[in-house]
Formats: structure tokens, sequence, C-alpha cells
């Protein structure tokens, strides 16, 4: 397919170079010279603006940071949506809220151009190794037409539903429970610290227990650590719980825990440590309980 | 070994037969004259009394509900502790508060007997295949004395501390975990299927996902189900959180997440759910945000 590809930062470029290794052609677009050098480098076009990018192309992927990104790259200056094909596709694969996801494939769908809702998860590695998880919805015949585009980058693929906004409920859902392990994990091990009780036998303990998670088996080592590093900064989890609540506000839903987790996100932020590594949410336990057991237990 | 065992249920009667398979003798009580009768069958010999099955035992092993009822045949009528030799050693692997752990250990110490707070996990399947996982604290030396009744039990041995109460915190903090992730899935699956995203393949998603947690996997499914069959109930989250947060009260902790989750499985159990498996946890957000979404999303 002729793919136009919005976006080549740590998750772009090496899914760029996933389609161009399996027999797409790329024409993709930057704010950074040095992505599109690397894009020619691997066989690919470089544009100079989405208008361009979008030129031709069959199927146009966004992988921009947010969906204000995908709307200013879409109808800004110079924005893509002016230069598509009509019967080209649009794949949003930024992470953004539900109600935004549908605003965008609403102004999308008032020009006559078709699109999908299509989070990713499975980060820079994932990328890398063409095993991310896309949560993608949209119409049955335009999934149909964007799934080579899918096969070439991802490990699973779940066709979430036909209504745009429902492929970011699922990636906020996944957020959701991500946000809130990681500060349960934190929870954990700061009772265990306070206990006295070792949280290298604690984490081996819970490792092999009904009490595991994902997150404790990647997080956990980290919480052990004074500063380890980031692979995900605690303001991250600010956001994208902030997209939980925000979305719960608008569903008129009340989610008490996404909301004690967020506090504690909040509080590791406010105690300035908004850019450290999101495991470092236990210093907000810290901070509130104290470090030192009283009395030794 | 000769073992002295009291509390031959769910989980103590396949343990008893598995220590009996190893090769030790076990003279075991309970209330109940037909779990006496299924431990004569295997091998064993049954005491009419707690002092009766602690009598010449070189170790007594306590599988009974609580730590109330570890008191309880220690210290009560026909009590063992007055039955037992000196050297003789007690486990206590009923789970119970970190509290209460301690408080059997200094007074069994008083009388000159050596115990270990070695509560238990695994639940009856382990029991039944010799998996369990024990958590255990105690002097070095007691712990080396009990290890062959922790390896014809358990696949996973850990020895958390010298003090009585840190097994119990281990157990605890596990159990912290799980209360948390039950109750983060039901918030989960309750935002998918309001938001219309289809409830299995929501489940599919995560369970590929860094979103993903023993709990999910295991509960997840029940939570599809109106009316699963009771693995393990509403109440016993109710009990268990209850001891986390009487814990967090004792050692002055704020613990949000723990607090946030047992309010969901109280207020389960007081719509009448307590009896219910504890996946229908979810059955309290449906109480508290409605069934049906509001215009379709």
């Amino acid at each position: 397919m002729r793919i136009g590809f919005i976006g080549l930062g740590a998750m772009g470029a090496p899914m760029a170079g996933n389609l161009l290794r399996a027999g797409h052609t790329v024409r993709g677009f930057d704010l950074r010279a040095a992505a599109l050098e690397a894009l020619v480098a691997q066989g690919g076009v470089a544009a100079s603006s989405p208008s361009e990018a979008a030129h031709d192309a069959e199927l146009l992927l966004l992988m921009v940071v947010s969906g204000d990104q995908a709307e200013a790259v879409l109808f800004g200056a110079n924005g893509a949506a002016a230069s598509l094909k009509p019967d080209a596709i649009v794949v949003a694969s930024c992470t953004q809220p539900p109600a935004q996801a549908r605003r965008l494939a609403d102004r999308l769908a008032a020009q006559g151009i078709a699109s999908l809702d299509a989070p990713v998860s499975g980060g820079v590695a994932g990328a890398r190794a063409a095993t991310l998880a896309v949560m993608c919805s949209g119409a049955d015949e335009v999934f149909r037409c964007a799934r080579p585009v899918f096969e070439a980058t991802a490990k699973h693929i779940f066709h979430v539903g036909t209504e745009a906004g429902m492929g970011s409920t699922a990636k906020m859902i996944n957020q959701l429970l991500c946000g809130v392990h990681i500060a349960a994990a934190a929870e954990a091990m700061h009772v265990a610290e306070r206990a006295g009780v070792s949280l290298q036998t604690m984490h081996e303990i819970i490792s092999v227990s009904a009490g595991n998670s994902w997150m404790w088996g990647d997080r956990g080592p980290r919480m052990m650590q004074d500063d380890p590093p980031v692979t995900s900064a605690v303001d991250i989890f600010v956001k994208d719980l902030g997209i939980v609540l925000d979305q719960g506000k608008l569903m008129r839903q009340g989610l008490p825990l996404s909301a004690a987790a967020m506090q504690m996100f909040l509080a590791a932020s406010g105690l300035g440590h908004g850019a450290a590594d999101d495991s470092q949410v236990i210093r907000a336990y810290r901070a509130m309980n104290g470090v030192k057991p009283p009395g030794g237990k």
C-alpha cells in the first residue's frame, strides 16, 4: 500500500521501518529533520508537510503524541485532510480521549473520509519488534482495508467495535488498570517496608501468588531502587488517569480506585517527582506516611 | 516427624494427606466426626481434643480458620498448649492479623514453646497438589526444624523474617493486592460495559497487555457471568481488606487504594451479595453508576 505516515518518533520510526520491510511505500512527515533522514535511510520518502505526506496515500497513519496534534496535522496549516484522496483511510493510532477520537472521526466523515480509531500498546520495544497490540474501532470494510498495515506492525489485532471512540476506550481501560496496579504495587511495597519485611522477598512471594500483576513484575523491582532509570514518567499517569477520570465525568461514572490512584500520582508529581520513573509514586506513600517504622513494626 | 494437626477442613484435610504420604505420622483433631474418619482412612490417627492431638507431637500444625480459633484450640478447654512437650514447635498456618500472630507467639513463648507464623496461599487446589506457598517467620533454627513439613505441603517456601507477625504481614500484603486487583478489574469491566465494548474482547486485550493481573485472568471471566459459582465470597474480602485496614490503622498508615476497594466490597455485601462470588463486586459498580449506558456511550 501507499502509506502516508505522520509522527516518526520513538514509536513511529520503528513502525514505519516495519511497514517498509513488509513491502509498503511510506511517505513520512515529522517536524524533526533527523527523523526524516532516518526514514529515507530505511527506504522511505520524506515529505515537507502533513499535506504532502497525505498526497496520493491510500492510507494515512497518525502516530503523533496526542489527539490535539492529530487535529493539528489534519486540519491545521498545510493539513493532511485537504490533500487526501476521497477513498483514502485515516488511521489515528495516537492515544487520545474517546470523546476526542469520536470528534476526529466525525470531522473526517464530514469531508467524506473514512477513518479508524486505532491506538496501540506495547511501547517502543513492541514497535521495534512489530509485536504491538492494536485496539481498533471503525466500520468492518475500513478495518479490512487497513489490516495489512496492522499485520506489519502488530502481533495482536483487535476489532473492538464499529464506532469511533471504542478503540480509544479499550486503550483507556488498559491505562486505568496500569495506573491502579502501579499505585497498588507502591501501596503494598510501602506496607512491607514499614513492617520491616524484605522488599526482595516480598517481590518473590507476590510473583508466585494471586496478588501478582504485569506491573508488579515490571515496576516492582524499580520501586526498590532510589532513582531508577525512567521508562515512563509519573506525569504520564497524571495524564492517562486524567483521561480516565474526565471520561468517567462525561459518562457520569464514579471510579473510586482510579480516583484514589490519581491522587497518589498527583501527590508524587506535586512533590517534584513528575519526571521520575512512575514506580516512584511510592515516594508519595513515604511522604504521606513517613519512611521509618515507628517502633519497628 | 510426629505431627499434631488441628483443623481438617478444605485446606487441612489434603495437607494432612500429603504429610502422611511423605512418611510423617499425623494425629489430627477437628470438631466434625467426618473429618476425623477421613483422616483415619488416609492412615492418620484421630484425636478427641486439641490436647490429645498435641500429646507427644514434635510439631503441632494449626490449620484453623482464624487467629481466634487458634487461640481457642491452644489455650481454651482441653487446649493443646498444656499438653505440648517443651521442645515441640507450633506452626500457625491460619490467616490472621499480624498483631494477633505476634500475640499468639508471645503467649506460647511465655510457656517456653517455640512457634512459627506461617500462613499459606494457594487455596484448596494448592493444598491438594502440595503446591502451596508458605510465608513463614520465626527463629532460623525453628524454621529449619519445620522445613520437612513445609516441603511435604508447599512448592514455594519463604522465610520472611525472624519475628512473629512478619509471615502474616506478607500474607496480608498479598490479600491487599488481591482485593485491589479484583475491584480494579470490576471497575475496568464496568467502564467497558457502560461504553458498549464487548467484555470478551476487553478480556482478551488486557490479557496480552500491561494492565494484566492474575486476578484479571481468574476473576475476569466470572465477572461476565450473572451468577457464577462461588470460589471465594465477597465477604472474604470484607474480612481480608478489613485486616489490611485495621493493621494500617495500628501502624498509622493511610492506604487509599485498599480503602477504596474495601468500600466496593462493603457496598456489594450491603446490597445482599456477601455470599456471592467475589467477582460480583462488579454489582456494586452497577448499582452505583447504573447498568444501562446513557445514550449508548
